[in-house]
């Protein structure tokens, strides 16, 4: 799943302009829908960029398989099922949640302008890959973001010995004056299932709290946790929160349950990803509607300051995102690291597909 | 704070009825708006028979001090500030956050009768008690209840070493066809201040992770925790929640942030609540506007029936607000256990105010 985070491999450099050149090119030429290109290549060159690997352009190759095999809609037409106010549902045709997800943020945004809020919920969608992608969709627009979403059944609820719920992800997005927006992109369970496979590559340990294994025994072994199932950070709290998600993102859109879909992008040699039928909730709002732009900016500022100001031992407090953006500012200047595999990979799909590789040289 | 939690003191038993009975005429008896007797009646003896003693009725004598000292308003003129489609901001008048909130899910309610979602928020505010109360207002009509408040800044981030934030606390309330709703109501802090004084009354340390002394540094001695400020839950997950609700519920509806409202309360000997500003966002979702309710509804059962059946060692896993609903119905039956403390407090304030004391012969 994350081969990326493997710390034995070698490293090459790319520019994130010729990634996306080359992002959008392989796009088209596996059929994916030209409205829909500039989607996926914001959710997997801006992920790469902010150093969320595990959701960046070594997912490309999966996907754009998951489209050749038939699994996952390369073009799908999104409509509309129910409409009421300020709230809409869409069906995402199969599509690919990482477009899918960004397509209604920009939906819900378009009910914001209207009636301050808006909530659009998503059935018979996929991977939505970084969750960050999308909640920026309504950032850029100058509103607040809120995007949850569904996933196949990964963790154990607290006290638990088997999957029952998905990771339960979750991201916001505060647009900021004169910063890069206060993004919170995080999933519910203690630890990333690609931090464990990690674990197991390296013959670590896994810390206790992390998972358990197909026995539905808590373990600190990674092979039986990547059997067995995720546990949720926070215990009964992130138990609770991940439910909340589940019926957010899965039964009020009517998508399904994680129980209901596939895991067989789980085992370790996949190479697709199948049909989900997944679920997504997006959610924006207007920050004008609700008082002066000014003031609320104003307010936020003084929350950031209050927290960098008070780090333990000249430790400095990051809003959420701060890290990420941070790394993105280095990734654009100085480049960005893929790994030999990912290029391999990627050179692979650029001769299958016909269009030239990512330019390794820069 | 939390006198009810006390392990050494003798507890009598009183019926809800006349629970509700005495708060109700205590109320009028201390200026409470009639209009809004029943929703403080229903946030204090609610959180009593769900166990959640801290805001239970224990707070009673607190609340109506601080009305008549003049720092709480008994009988608030909730007003509009703004409104543009399906949202509201309203201006709570200084009043009660325990009847403020509910008016707000009222009226949150309302508009997502009209337009799928409505969403209210609140400035001018005070403590808001058990944010169950809030969300079940949502939940009783059928719909989705969501809630945040903030508070006076009690926690640190994650790292930190002073208070910046407030506690974070959120609710969601989920109906359900045949059941109580499943009701998720919890903090962002590791663990609740009161756990931390009964730890210090009882001389016991606390765990790590819990909270950082007014040094600055991480202590398990409950004093200095105290002095000092609660940790997320979580670590940075619990953290960026908080950031993100002290955004939501405090920037959003213009109320004052954590550093800006008074801590006067937190002194071991503080008998009154002084004003706080607080902010609280309320979000109410007409389940119906998204799909055939009967499909929600077998969804969720669904979900809960596959995570009643996940327990580890015949370990029953109940959907979040389960024991607090079982709490309730062992109170409504069995009686509801109050200290003798409580019972002193309450004996007094009806000799104040001239109303019949609660019958403890029950």
């Amino acid at each position: 799943m994350n081969r990326e985070l493997d710390s034995e491999v070698a490293f090459r450099s790319v520019t994130a302009a010729d990634l996306r050149r080359f992002t959008a090119e392989a796009s088209v030429a596996a059929g994916v829908a030209p409205a829909h290109v500039p989607y996926l290549v914001e959710g997997l060159v801006e992920a790469t960029l902010r150093g969320i690997d595990a959701h960046g352009v070594y997912r490309l190759p999966h996907y754009l398989r998951g489209f050749r095999e038939g699994f996952l809609n390369a073009a799908p037409r999104v409509t509309t099922v129910r409409s009421k106010g300020a709230i809409t549902v869409l069906d995402g045709d199969n599509g690919l949640g990482v477009v899918v997800g960004q397509l209604a943020m920009e939906r819900a945004a378009d009910l914001a302008s209207e009636c301050g809020i808006g909530m659009v919920a998503v059935r018979n969608s996929n991977h939505s890959g970084m969750l960050a992608a999308h909640v920026l969709v309504a950032a850029r627009r100058g509103m607040i973001g809120h995007f949850l979403s569904n996933a196949p059944a990964l963790m154990a609820p607290s006290g638990g010995s088997r999957a029952i719920l998905s990771n339960g992800p979750l991201a916001w997005a505060v647009p900021r004056a004169s910063h890069e927006p206060i993004v919170l992109d995080m999933a519910c369970s203690a630890a990333a299932r690609s931090k464990i496979r990690l674990a197991a590559r390296e013959g670590r340990r896994i810390p206790k709290g992390w998972a358990v294994g197909d026995d539905g025994e808590p373990t600190t072994d990674p092979r039986l946790a990547l059997s067995g199932a995720l546990l949720p950070f926070g215990g009964h709290k992130g138990y609770g929160l991940t439910v909340i998600n589940e019926i957010l993102s899965g039964a009020l859109p009517g998508a399904r349950l994680p129980l209901e879909m596939s895991t067989a992008f789980l085992a370790e040699d996949a190479t697709t990803l199948d049909s989900w039928g997944a679920g997504h909730l997006a959610l924006a709002l207007e920050i004008e509607a609700f008082g002066e732009r000014a003031s609320f900016d104003r307010q936020v500022e003084a929350l950031v300051d209050s927290l960098r100001s008070a780090g333990r031992d000249g430790n400095e407090i990051l809003p959420p995102g701060e890290p990420e953006s941070r790394t993105r500012v280095t990734r654009l200047g100085a480049g960005v690291p893929l790994s030999e595999r990912v290029l391999d990979d990627l050179r692979q799909l650029a001769e299958e597909l016909g269009v030239p590789p990512v330019d390794e040289a820069a």
